[in-house]
Order: structure tokens, then C-alpha cells, then sequence
């Protein structure tokens, strides 16, 4: 496998669902495919308790357990995977180069995959209480809050969606905002106003999240006032945005302006034989299922252009 | 339910993995949607013996069982499923009327993710070795051909790039073409005429498909000379193009030349509340796993236009 000599037919950024469905389409129509992580094979995917919305897992299944049954199944075709971490990217002629902490690899086509970082709130109990009440996606997770009272942190697009998207569930819903009004477009602000079952909390920050097993209440401040009050909830979604990990692709491919890579439907940006999928593109519906279509697209069309 | 009165938030055209994908984001998010299938819930996928390349079954899964899977999966979130043929869609203000031949349904939001049907060749032995060597898709089934002789019917980029695709699995490729010169790209051809596992059959149509427990042979006729032959395969893929299931929606949505729907990347036709996923619009990946991820973020922005 030519792979081996640090030279191949395709290289994957990021091991998430996007870079692992990517894999099973390039190493299945046997190209010399390599994947390339830092962190964990599985991305964000790995991190959820129970992914409830991947199609053809009815009872729900661990995201780890998700992600490595991808990983299996694109290794049995031939991926191969290493543990390192892209510094950069750099175009000569048709070949990429992809610079790593384990050295150069050079390539013909490159798919990037490597996701995006939820903003964290940075508070105590934070990190403690992931997955045990503190999400970042209502999307993901709001089905598990059937009647009960969950709070929103962030004021823009994302955040009231969201708080709207969990009245389907919650029985009462408080989007805390350190601001006395809110940057979501006017239309989703008078949804979330006229909403019986929504609260505002102006100009306030979330200082700890408190609870046993989970999460049970939140410490807040009055940014104003100084103020210091206690909220009981069941869960908080903090929707502080998403940082798409592209810093070592500036001047090298689009971006838009929070960062994402933009790209064609078919995935290509403007670079031929560049590739992205995923969360980290412009646009991607920031769910497994949308990232592993994403990847799948990705790998076909870069097949395209190696064939062409 | 509101659905039983034949009035829903949500109707989706179409039970293939991106309608099914769609029912279960929709049914998740507690939008009442009821989702219409003419045939059997499935789609094409329901009809591959087995499928590879769908992440998370390492092992493969056989078509029907996956979408049954996913059917358990929606019907589980509070999808109802409908068995009728969808013969009309009608715009009036808000509300859309879905006219089927078990009645019209009222609607704010529709997905139509009815599919495409691919071209038969309507030749004896076709229907016969359907799955047992015949084959209309050599991403999905090319992987169990290896060292095996192939055979492509069809001109086009799509045949001409199945050939090519093929190439990384069979001994040999024959190209069957009833005229004397390809409709594909130049580029294409250029790749075809120097690989040497490809071989091409000009002038030629396949009269009949052979064989016992799977295809052995088809009957050739060379349609200038009339004369008949006869050539040993282990498969056939015929590439005689697909067609989409879009007769009704003409004067309602925007289609591309071939019958496609045309979408934005969040799968927003131009008429809003009317979103399209899967094999149905342009430039799908034609993929069970790129359907769903069309599926998911139909159902999302369908869920966003409700909420605006």
C-alpha cells in the first residue's frame, strides 16, 4: 500500500462520522486511503451517551460504540488510520502536501473532515455534568427533557432555535442571556416572546452548575447588579457557537466569515482535488447522519477527480 | 394527532432512507408528519441483498432489514406511515394540499423524497438475475466482483465512470454500446480507450441475460449487421440512466433538464415549505447513506420554516 511510504491516493482530516464514512467509500473503491486524527477516532459523535437519530439504530446506540463500528467497518476495507495532529496544508502542482506532528504525507486529493468545537461556557461543573444534563444540541438531545425545565445559554440564532425546538419537549424553558436583548433575528424573537412556556433571564451568566447525579441547578449573576441567584433546572444548553477547526487553512481554501470552509453540494471547494465534509464546511446540518452523507459525497467526488 | 384528520405539520413523499431519515427527525422534534409510500417502505435500498457501505454495519445489511430498521426507528418518534400513490401537489397561501388515491391531505411543510427509477433494459433474464449479477450501480455492488469479468451497458459519463470504477475490482471490463462512439467526455473516453482491463463492444445490444444461480452469459446483437453473439460474464451493470419520480410536480417546482428537483444545500426548493432529499433532487449522491443525510436536514429546515 503506497500509503506506507507516506504518499496516497486520498488523506482524511478527522476521524469523526464524516471522515469515517469517508474512508469506507475511498477504501472500499480501493483507493490508497489514510485517515488522520489527533484526538479520538469517533469526533463529537464518540462523546454522546446514547445517539438516538443515526437511521437504522431504533433502540439508540453509545456514540463511541456508533463511531467504532464505522471505524471497523472502513478499516476492513482498507483504511488505514494514524494519531496525529495537521499543522498545515500546502499545494505544488497536482500534489498535496500534509504536514503533520508525524511528518509530511503527500497526497492526490485531500478530504477535510475535522469538525468543529462547541464554545464552552468555562464554568465549574461544566465538564463535570457533560452528558448528565449540560448538552449542546437541542437537536441531539432535547428529546431526554420530556417535562421538565431546561435553560439556554446565548442570545443569537442557534440559542433561540434551540429554545424553541426544546418547547416541543420541556414543560418550561429560561434562555439566560448576559445581554438585556437578544441578536436572533426579530421573527424568533417574537416566537420566543409570545411563548408561554419560554422565560428570559436579561443580563445574567451562568457562574457554576450544581447537581448529584445531574444536573439539578444553575448559580447565576446579574451582570448589572452583581446580584448572585440560584435557578433549579433540569438541564442547560449552552449555545455559545461553534469554532470550526480550520486556523491552519487560512489563505489556503474559502472560509466564510465564522471560519467554516465553504464548499459546492458536492463537496468540493475551490481548490480541485480539495474536499470537505461535515461540521467543519459552511452549511452541514451539524448531525452524524448529515456528516456521514457529507463524507460519502466527499469520497465519490474525489474518486471523480482522481479518475478524470 | 392531528395527521388523522388529515391535516399535519409535515408530509413526507416517500419511505427510501431519506424520507425515513426525515420521518425521524420530524416525528422527533413532536411535528405531527405522516409519511406517504406508494410500494414498500424502503425504497431501492429494500431491494439490495446486502449493503456495504451504509456506516455502522461493519458486517454489511441486507436493504429490506435496514429500512426496516429505520421505519421501526421513525414509527417510533410517532411517524404514521400511509400506503397511497401521491398523484398532485397544490399550492394555496400557506397550506399545501397533497393529492393521493386514498384522498388529499392538508399540509404546512412537505419533503418529497420519492426517488428515482433507474432505466431496466426490458430484456429476458433481467427481472430473473436482478440482485444475483445484474446490477444498476457499481458503487454499491462493484465490491463483489473482484477478479470476476464485468459487463457496462450503456455510453454515457455515468457507464464510462462505472467502467472505470469497475476496474478496481473485476479482471476485465466490456463496455456494450449500441452506437460506435461514446456520449461521455472526452477525458472520460481518454481513460477508458488506455485502460487496458477495458474492452469495448460497439454497435451492440444485449438481447438477453443468462445463467443458473446467477448470470453466466449475455446474447449480443450487433445492430448494424445484425449478428448474434454470445459472452461469458460474471455480471452486467446496466447504466442506461435514472429517472426521477417528478410527472406530477411539473409547473410546481423547479426541475433541471433530466426531472430533478433543484434544492439549495439545506434541500429548500424554491417554493417555500417544500423541501426535497434524497435520489429525487439534483445532485444527490445516489447513496442510501447520502439520502439520509439529505433526509435530516430536509426535515431541519422544514422544521425551521415551520417555526418562521
Amino acid at each position: 500500500m503506497k500509503c506506507m511510504d507516506k504518499s496516497c491516493d486520498i488523506i482524511i482530516i478527522g476521524g469523526g462520522p464524516a471522515g469515517l464514512t469517508a474512508g469506507i467509500y475511498a477504501a472500499r473503491a480501493r483507493l490508497d486511503t489514510l485517515l488522520i486524527e489527533k484526538l479520538m477516532v469517533g469526533g463529537q459523535t464518540a462523546t454522546a451517551d446514547i445517539v438516538e437519530n443515526f437511521p437504522g439504530f431504533p433502540k439508540g446506540i453509545n456514540g463511541l460504540e456508533l463511531t467504532q463500528l464505522m471505524h471497523e467497518q472502513a478499516t476492513g476495507f482498507g483504511l488505514k488510520t494514524i494519531m496525529a495532529e495537521v499543522t498545515g496544508l500546502e499545494l505544488s502542482g497536482v500534489f498535496k502536501t500534509v504536514r503533520t506532528t508525524e511528518g509530511d504525507f503527500t497526497t492526490r486529493a485531500v478530504i477535510v473532515a475535522g469538525g468543529s468545537v462547541r464554545s464552552k461556557l468555562g464554568v465549574p461543573g461544566e465538564a463535570e455534568y457533560a452528558g448528565r444534563g449540560v448538552s449542546y444540541c437541542a437537536t441531539c438531545d432535547g428529546a431526554f427533557f420530556r417535562d421538565k425545565t431546561v435553560a439556554v445559554v446565548g442570545g443569537g440564532n442557534v440559542a433561540v432555535s434551540e429554545a424553541i425546538h426544546l418547547t416541543h419537549f420541556a414543560s418550561k424553558v429560561i434562555v439566560i442571556h448576559r445581554r438585556n436583548q437578544l441578536r436572533a433575528d426579530r421573527i424568533l424573537q417574537e416566537k420566543v416572546f409570545a411563548d408561554p412556556k419560554i422565560e428570559m433571564r436579561w443580563d445574567s451568566v451562568v457562574t457554576e452548575i450544581k447537581g448529584e447525579d445531574f444536573v439539578s441547578e444553575l448559580k447565576l449573576k446579574n451582570v448589572k447588579t452583581g446580584q448572585e441567584s440560584t435557578l433549579p433546572v433540569d438541564g442547560v444548553f449552552i449555545s455559545m457557537g461553534l469554532k470550526p477547526e480550520t486556523d491552519y487553512l487560512k489563505g489556503v481554501l474559502l472560509l466564510d466569515d465564522s471560519g467554516y470552509i465553504v464548499t459546492t453540494e458536492r463537496m468540493e471547494t475551490e481548490v480541485p482535488g480539495i474536499f470537505a465534509a461535515g461540521d467543519i464546511r459552511h452549511n452541514s446540518g451539524r448531525q452524524a447522519i448529515c456528516a456521514a452523507g457529507d463524507g460519502a459525497t466527499a469520497a465519490m467526488s474525489a474518486e471523480r477527480f482522481l479518475r478524470e
